[in-house]
């Protein structure tokens, strides 16, 4: 895909840079990751340090020292899920900042005034965005956010007179006619692409009728989203071997906040371009590392003495030797052992090394899908990806529809 | 100064690895700013991950990944001052871990041995450590660490029969006794160089009764202790003054825990060869810079919308512009206005930005010295670095003997 701030190939995993900062990593580690486009969240930098501060400092490319492609979500999901209070009504969303506790009022109209001012290259449409059904069972997985998701659940659902099934449906139509005022008032569309967001939750009768609505409006992208909110990994393929497909031909596909190898894997097949997700980052600062076999708790007492890298075969920042620049003698990789010791003392090394493994991890479980696409060969990215494995078996590009 | 691994220039200063990291800060970056030594607290590696551990991992500089020239000190200070209770006699101190409570013996024998298993290119003599006088009425300043040393002060002075000139006198008998065990305990004599550290406060007959016992030893170098715990700029330069002529021709001289530039430039000009302190790591932690002019602290609302990197001119990974690697297109320096947003909203990348900073701050100055010392133009120095500049006028070397 070609932005104003370069290309990046896809499919492509977005790094997630909250607050203008992919946490504790410098731009030029999170590029030497093979990254080539970040994500910063619209409700962050909206609250602080502000979306016209950004503008007058040239924008949040200049701002956050970042020159390649950035997309920014809308905030619709952050001012539904993690404000404590809320009021939406039929214009938008009235919440309290998580900074300052000061009521914020979000429209369709002041959603893309503040990506306009941000300046990414890519922007999201604001939308409705209803907590997931209070019965609906759904799995808590790391790396979702179903905890602030279900107190949402709770504080809704416990309303006087809640209709869970009628509040899908106006969701469904609001996220529509917000989609529209979100492209009337975008000032900016030789330079920033609007993506649609389509929504629906698991019930594909109304991810049909989402998607109608949705795709009804011309738009450079569209994006799938209310998945990963604490579905399992087949209730995700589900959806999006039923959304994606029926998306447009020849624009971009967007599955927001996923997710693990398998769940993107899923989603490749079914035909989606770009992901993002905060596990590489989130993980990576609790001693977790992503390895072809599956996790890696590096806090664990088994690897007190052990010299391997994180992952042998790695070519990482933490996993490979790389050159001092010092007096010309090479240094080795990070052992297991050392960090380890860094968690365990509580020093800032340790979850920056674990972070740019995992983020290298999914880079590099990105280039191998890419170049899989032009061999077919689904079987050796499974022999060298043992995590992307779905339990029930590869599903080939259309053959889920 | 040449070790087995490699040289470095003097007058050298060293960042402190406390617990075998330059917090936040990868050992490539940590070359970058022009650091060639590193300094590790054997305290602190004693406690986690054991000095056992280290040896069996190859030594510290594997261990840390830092190929480098390496000092450890010997634990003394912090046995003596970071733990809330401890009992010295003739033969060493006991105290108790700050990490697990259990109660740890050290003895000259022990710490040579410690310091032998993590294998440092320098290693430090185990010394006594007596708290500051209890009505010394020195001066708090930010950097040293008056609050546990006070702290020590108390619990001692207030012991039945305290007597603190005794104290200082047994110290320095004491201290004297131990380096000569040091020296017979230390195994490794052609791989790592021992130290000798004289003591004596700010009592110059005590001060010359130490530099005579100590270096009565024949080492390969000598320190300045017991300088940094909370004196005036002036009561270290007249100490320094006093002690570092007196320290044997021909042999590396250490200021140990030293400090501003103002105490460095006076402390050079008296003949000190090596200086370590944690004041550019922790305040940059702490969203302090060091500039040539004087402190800058980046949470200040006035740097709010301030585009300018923290000091202009400064060639450090955060004020200068940089080649991104990515796509061919340079990014520009990091703005003071983007710096104070990432301390606001608490992001990683702010310490690790201001820790750059301030690393490469202290390593111009000293290459500056070093340059000056062939050019003697000490005005000059004193024109590019006017927070070196000392309220009495310059103290040219030699002249304040």
């Amino acid at each position: 895909m070609t932005t104003l701030h370069g290309t990046f190939d896809t499919p492509a995993f977005m790094p997630v840079g909250t607050k203008g900062s992919i946490k504790g990593i410098l731009p030029e580690l999170v590029a030497g990751t093979g990254a080539q486009v970040v994500l910063n969240n619209t409700y962050h930098l909206l609250l602080r340090p502000g979306p016209e501060l950004v503008w007058r400092r040239g924008g949040v490319h200049r701002f956050m020292n970042w020159n390649g492609p950035i997309l920014t979500d809308s905030g619709g999901y952050q001012a539904f899920s993690l404000a404590e209070t809320n009021k939406v009504d039929d214009d938008g969303v009235t919440f309290k900042s998580i900074v300052d506790g000061a009521s914020i009022r979000m429209t369709p109209e002041r959603a893309i005034e503040v990506q306009n001012l941000l300046g990414a290259d890519i922007i999201m449409a604001f939308d409705d965005c209803p907590p997931a059904a209070p019965d609906s069972g759904q799995v808590v997985e790391a790396g979702t956010q179903p905890a602030r998701r279900e107190a949402a659940v709770k504080r809704d659902s416990g309303k006087k007179g809640y209709d869970h099934v009628k509040r899908l449906d106006i969701a469904l139509d609001r996220t529509a006619k917000w989609l529209q005022r979100c492209k009337n008032a975008h000032s900016r569309p030789q330079e920033q692409s609007l993506f649609g967001i389509t929504q629906g939750g698991s019930d594909l009768t109304r991810r049909a009728r989402s998607i109608e609505q949705v795709c009804n409006v011309e738009l450079p992208g569209y994006a799938i989203g209310g998945v990963a909110v604490g579905e399992t990994t087949e209730e995700i393929a589900s959806v999006v071997r039923f959304a994606a497909p029926r998306l447009p031909d020849g624009k971009p596909r967007y599955l927001m906040g996923v997710g693990y190898e398998r769940d993107i894997l899923a989603a490749v097949m079914a035909g989606v371009d770009m992901f993002d997700c905060v596990l590489p980052t989130r993980n990576g600062r609790n001693a977790s590392a992503f390895t072809a076999t599956g996790a890696l708790k590096l806090r664990n007492l088994a690897h007190a003495e052990d010299e391997r890298p994180i992952e042998p075969g790695c070519d990482c920042y933490a996993c490979s030797p790389r050159s001092h620049g010092w007096q010309g003698s090479d240094l080795g990789h990070f052992s297991r052992s050392y960090i380890r010791h860094l968690f365990m003392a509580e020093e800032m090394l340790g979850p920056i090394l674990v972070t740019l493994h995992n983020l290298r991890h999914f880079q590099r479980f990105m280039a191998d899908i890419r170049a899989t696409v032009a061999t077919d060969d689904w079987d050796g990215l499974l022999s060298r990806w043992p995590v992307a494995r779905p339990a029930g078996g590869l599903v080939v590009r259309g053959g889920g529809q």
